[in-house]
């Protein structure tokens, strides 16, 4: 039973149909194909708004690129201590950016909140050569720990980062659980609440290896051609990426993979929060069940074959659990996932 | 009719459908799957040596992510003035290797040779740290022009190489093609002649996108594993690029296909030779053909529809055609260009 | 009166006279002169052991060659939240590593503990390619709040650096001053409490532009030389920036100029602690007094000509003032600030 | 007798007494003082137009941080293959632009022509994200071989270099040698001619250790502040290097100085040319000579105290013989070293 990741699951029977069909008839490379092309179309019909969209092979190119084309190499980027960009990605955004400034803020459920920034805010003065200088906020939605923010929330972040002339990064590698959770419209979760840039998250929900940088103005593009260009990130066949991309999106298929991970999310949460030495940490708001358990049963379970990884480090006797759902973990896990807790 | 590169071609249906039959199924992330591990011994046993295999993306990666471990950022890299790391990368392995410098060297047929290296390290002197220290020697096999360095040839400028403790890089994006053009063995081709490093390249041959960075000496792998995580490199649901080798090694596949096009290369060739006004520019050993001909005659094919590219600057009333053939050009389309040829 | 900052002050007329009897006569450039291997050697004997000792014009660059010869782009360096490294050097640290990471870590009065260092350690798992690695420690002495590491403290944290293999930075901006301020040696303030490398200082106590990066290990030097030319820090006609540490090291010359500035910082401290609304925040333990006043009385002394830094932001009507004393800050300075606050 | 290189020699007296009158009162620190203000000045009277001015230590720095300013991460510096930032700076520019490409052209007499700039520019194809994107040309002046450029030459190249969007930079390490020997005014030889940024050197010319970046565009500054203090180049007392600058621009003291160097190089060409077998080997236009002489001849010369460096390897008997000429030679080592030759 794998609750590991949703990124150790394969990729779902549309999207490897979609490749299979591809076949071997010649297009252009490096993005100047069709697919391409009506990636970017319909996610302009999908966002409401003309798009700048870059298929890329995964989440961290897809932060790298999108921060570092937004923040010069003497600025700073603001994120909850519990980012990705700022944790699990090796230091990836300092060297695309050639060595801008990630600034950790803590905050309760891997949120920011404006309050929180303002403050990281008070210790970097503007124009002041000595300071990096703020240059973007960094939001992921859903967090790392399967909380969301809601449109109101984003809206209240970007326009402090944008009266400071700030940028405002969505990290969306699990956009869509974060969409169906809050049951709100892609542009309202984005350009309407202030979002500049999306990475826009597709493996974990489904693909091989395909996100999309979405950029909702133009002028912000900048030099990104170039930046993935140097970087290694212009895949030559890219239609392999967009194929993936566009079957994704295709009848919503995006968002019955999200529904699904979060509705098994649900179902073994509330099984867990009946098992008496069982705690729901946080709220689970898209495909994250984050349980806190004696260090014994998280033994136990694993014993049994449950595989997950342990958050942070256990203390009084207690492990938190994380426990991710996807489009593709068997039904049947999570209520076998709840029997084996409650009769361990 | 398409001859622009072998990277406008899809993939080979062995390959599709052995992605095709990849499913769901959990598997560890990041490389710890079990097809990863198939992938490396399989190599090993190609190369008839233990070897580190890292599968990448695309050949700039490979190249760029090979070059950064062994060069350090005050290094400089040997290589000849049309190499695609020197023309074509955008300066990728300037950023990975954070500021090293690119040592573009002339020589006949896109081939470096012992003597233009010897003369090209004349300017460079050993320790003074106002010099660039010469660190690795990169050559392209089969060249941008089609040609190849035999195991004899690349074993002279690899003992130069060393002899100064400088590394050899071959950047085989077109490994396969010219493995069948030489009739050797990859060991030949590679660590038995002193090749330190290879990008074994599989996108043009047929795969999707998938190269691998193979190191012949443990050593040498040093911090890669980091370097490719902090620029991107890592894929998540890595099996799908390792699922591509595999299809890609089994049965030899990966000759077959590049037996087929270096087959209509020569074809294509033989044919061209014979129309008066075209005068092939390089021997074809792999599957690259330079046509010189009148501009006007250069118009005319792409009026008929085919693709090609121009090489470099026409001069004196003649262009120079790259015709590219690949694994899965059309038999017929040879046939086709030579009579248009010969017609116009 | 200026208590801004010990680098508002100029050069002492021992370091300046030294620079007038210099010359024309023709040396050797980039360091191979004489004076510089005098440098060597009498630093040699003043840390009792020998070192590698390389002249810079200033300590961010001190700080950011030091670290980045010993942290690799992928490293994390921890050091103090209030840190040079970490607030004042515009992201130096990250451009000189390539994008290695600073992990900024909160403690009373400016200083790391073991404690502190264990906890934030906890977030980084070693040999985990998604996890920056941690490489060094920097601690600051004395601190950006003037207090002082004592050896014991340094070795405690020495020691659990070393049994991660981690290396030991000291920035000694201001080291003369916790030296002088500690009483103890220059060996058992640095290598004999585990020290690995220090930005030894003379700028803000007495020299024009002059620092030095004292290695204590020469294996730890690496490719230091190259990163320091690449960087554009060596200075061609180094006998300048030598003349300088010489004069500064010469008869004892920086050890009074620091027992000055740490005098005067306690007289001060002293006489402001004696005026009620005033109270003294840090322990005065080299030439930094942080005096907490009430917003007016900041104002006023401000208005009667006074020159000093906010720390901070003030809160509660409260003015943290960071007052500085300097080799060269008038004796009388001190008794009419003073003066001034008590008369307020 | 020291012809190595005119950064053997010290700093002239008028400079080392400004320095020594600079005493020990308070001054803002970073470049807010006074005396950069006062160079400021002076340097846009001299240049006959406002100009941005930033003193940096050294010649690398002030190349590579006006590049790095001027050019992107993915762009291209087209500099003549002597040229010092391509060849002395081991690759400061590459680490100062992130990764910037420099393209080395070949010229006669150390010197770039419209011509070769054309070609080399035919081989990047505009807006192709493949392709480095040249973004500057970059001229010595004088040159590394003692040649210089007249307004007119630059004008051309300057011309082209604008038609193509790209900026032109001059390495004016000598530029005082090269305005004395032309005879024209500063404004003619920059900012008239086509000239954006220059570094304006001082330290071969009877500095310490002081050079100014100067900017004929404001727009053209950009980020250049952060870049200066993320590279660890703004000096803290900056007084110092300012100081230096004010006494070199006084009463013409910087074109004496210059003009004393230019003419004891060319009485040393003059006299060397008289000597059979010793072949001057390009003009005499600033303070450099270079003199091909029989291998035997260099050695005897060396033999008997004279210090020079051998330009690039000895071919057919004969060496290449580097003789700089600074504002300190003595004057009698000039007919010693004729004397020399004639007698050997």
């Amino acid at each position: 039973m794998n609750f590991a990741s949703d990124n150790h699951y394969g990729a779902t029977a549309q999207i490897l149909a979609a490749i299979a069909a591809s076949g071997q008839s010649p297009m252009p490379a490096y993005g100047d194909d069709d697919v391409t092309k009506r990636v970017t179309e319909r996610l302009c019909r999908i966002f409401e708004r003309e798009v700048a969209v870059y298929p890329v092979i995964n989440g961290t190119t897809a932060n790298s690129l999108a921060l570092a084309t937004l923040v010069p190499p003497h600025g700073a980027i603001l994120c909850h201590a519990e980012a990705h960009i700022a944790v699990d990605e090796c230091g990836a955004p300092e060297f695309f950016t050639h060595g801008a400034k990630l600034v950790a803020i803590e905050g309760e459920a891997a949120k920011l909140t404006p309050e929180a920034i303002e403050r990281a805010l008070g210790h970097f003065q503007k124009g002041f050569v000595h300071h990096a200088q703020p240059a973007a906020v960094s939001l992921t939605q859903s967090t790392e720990l399967g909380t969301v923010y809601t449109p109101a929330e984003i809206a209240r972040i970007a326009g402090l980062a944008h009266a400071r002339q700030m940028k405002v990064h969505m990290d969306g590698a699990r956009f869509a659980n974060a969409l169906v959770g809050l049951g709100c419209t892609p542009a309202e979760l984005t350009w309407k609440a202030g979002v500049d840039v999306l990475s826009f998250g597709a493996t974990k929900n489904g693909a091989l290896a395909a996100e999309a940088v979405v950029f909702f103005n133009r002028d912000d593009v900048r030099d990104f051609e170039y930046r993935r260009k140097k970087s290694g990130h212009l895949v030559s066949k890219m239609r392999f990426i967009s194929i993936q991309l566009e079957a994704y999106l295709a009848d919503g298929h995006w968002l019955d993979s999200a529904r699904r991970a979060n509705r098994l999310a649900r179902s073994l949460a509330e099984g867990l929060s009946k098992v008496p030495p069982i705690e729901i940490a946080y709220p689970v708001a898209a495909n994250a069940v984050f349980a806190r358990m004696p260090e014994a049963l998280a033994r136990k379970l694993r014993k049994d074959g449950v595989h997950f990884y342990d958050w942070g480090v256990a203390a009084g006797g207690k492990t938190l659990a994380r426990l991710m759902l996807s489009f593709a973990t068997p039904e049947e896990d999570v209520a076998r996932l709840i029997a084996l807790a409650r009769d361990a």
